[in-house]
């Protein structure tokens, strides 16, 4: 029997998920070689404006296969909806048949992708994080800073927003869930104070340039999923001690690390993906005062993985 | 919200639907440039065997577009199950929302593969069926026949399969649906007594040679949707008198066309697309002993229009 699950019901059986820990084990599994993620299928509309992302895989030896439809329709936000919304499906790997239809929303792309960043800080994050700046006061934005409290107990955030109003909005929602919030005019201003930086917006001019970034801080950039978006400027990267992304493949075409390789500034064979960092802790943040960069573009392992995790909380 | 619909409720509402009708309509949209339709995404798998293709796509100017996930797993037959699953999902084309899950097992697949071997055979079949040949006794060679009721009175059927028990099955089966059938030993018998012969195999060496069909037949090749597949010799398409696909693009790479065309004993220039067809009845069929062929490899269209048809039996 073929299981539908709404977006409430998924939001209730995440609560006892360790998707940071199903992320992890999945990009241990990609980064060996163990994960079938064809090239991501994709539809891109005109008028309307809105883009389609298929994104589907198997991880060997497991007993599902999953398929994922994401979009992103920016005329939503007039409708007062979200932009994003999406569907998972699980398969029988030995069948075909549909095990589970997760009609999430995007609930599912939004929580893996916050969950990919929180495990991006586990291994880079300096140890005292003295404060917390998010680029981007969008869903994502809320998640990464809520998935970060499985990785640090700083409670001290500045938020940045391209539309003030949006950085308002943040700052009441998550003062109310315990953090203390403030709003930045700039990036630079957040460098200055913040040791952890997360940007997730569909910014197309650089966030931060080097020398903005202060020795000991650690940024994650999730908002360059095409090869336009830019959050970070190429020669930061350059100058950044550890790299990681999340899949080397994917940073061929799109991402941080695209353009930075791209504009000859940053030599790939220094960029490790977390799913090495799994298992290399050496590599993960060394002196105090390095500068680490997280760059994740999403893979469909991630979908796999939290699909999985939410259909076992229904199983059993 | 989104519409759940199941197997049984399917099978229901596509009493009530022209598929015929939709499928020419979806292919005349597709000849005329007016379908936007991805590459196919698949994944294929060797240990249990299987094999899962994704089509997606939308039509110019329709509010929604489709995707499906269908899965051919060999080893379904030995537990029972057929070997072919699959879903649809239809989509709201302004927004992304998730309108309806069709739960329809393949459903859909066999049904709309089935009413566009009709419509090949309304635009090519003579006008005094004396026979029916169908090869292959399976699902899609019962629907195939049963889909034909729409384009000739003729119940006259011979069938063949390569497992004989198969053919016994069909021809109590279809007995019993009002149909006269006969069993053949081989596809040559059915070519002397037959003009209207559908191939639905996964043959891998032809069925049928050059010299094997009389004039004034006509036959539909519908299993041939791999490279490796074959079900009809490349020199019987290049005495062919007139030879339909129903899309040039994917008869590049699948199917009978592409074959014969990759062995030089045909010019694609006198292949002309289904949707073509339908907008220009004079290279229909023409005298009466004309041989003529369809080769059919399946496209997003059809399982767009069929979707559209069936929701539409739903929301009025």
């Amino acid at each position: 029997m073929t299981r539908i699950i709404e977006k409430h019901e998924i939001a209730a059986l995440l609560q006892d998920v360790d998707v940071i820990g199903a992320m992890e084990e999945g990009f241990r599994a990609y980064s060996a070689g163990q994960v079938l993620v064809p090239p991501v299928a994709e539809m891109l509309f005109d008028d309307p404006p809105g883009e389609v992302h298929i994104k589907y895989g198997c991880i060997t030896g497991d007993d599902v296969y999953a398929v994922k439809i994401a979009s992103g329709f920016p005329g939503n936000t007039g409708r007062g909806l979200p932009t994003g919304n999406g569907i998972v499906l699980l398969f029988d790997r030995a069948t075909g048949a549909v095990k589970a239809v997760f009609l999430d929303e995007g609930l599912l792309t939004d929580i893996r992708t916050a969950a990919a960043g929180a495990l991006a800080g586990r291994y880079f994050a300096p140890r005292a994080v003295r404060r917390i700046g998010i680029c981007g006061a969008g869903t994502q934005g809320r998640l990464q800073l809520e998935q970060l409290k499985q990785v640090t107990d700083c409670r001290d955030v500045l938020i940045y927003d391209h539309h003030r109003e949006n950085s308002g909005r943040f700052q009441r929602e998550m003062t109310q869930k315990g953090y203390r919030v403030a709003a930045v005019e700039a990036p630079a201003e957040m460098a200055a104070a913040c040791n952890l930086i997360v940007t997730a917006t569909p910014a197309t001019v650089p966030l931060f340039r080097q020398g903005d970034i202060k020795p000991g801080t650690h940024i994650t950039a999730v908002g360059s999923d095409t090869p336009r978006k830019n959050e970070l400027a190429p020669a930061l990267l350059a100058e950044a001690d550890r790299i990681a992304v999340d899949s080397m493949e994917q940073a061929r075409y799109r991402g941080e690390v695209y353009r930075a390789v791209k504009e000859g500034v940053l030599d790939a064979s220094r960029v490790r993906e977390l799913g090495y960092l799994a298992g290399h802790p050496g590599e993960r943040r060394g002196h105090a005062d390095e500068i680490t960069v997280a760059d994740l573009t999403g893979v469909a392992v991630q979908d796999i993985q939290i699909a999985k995790a939410v259909f076992s909380r229904i199983d059993t």
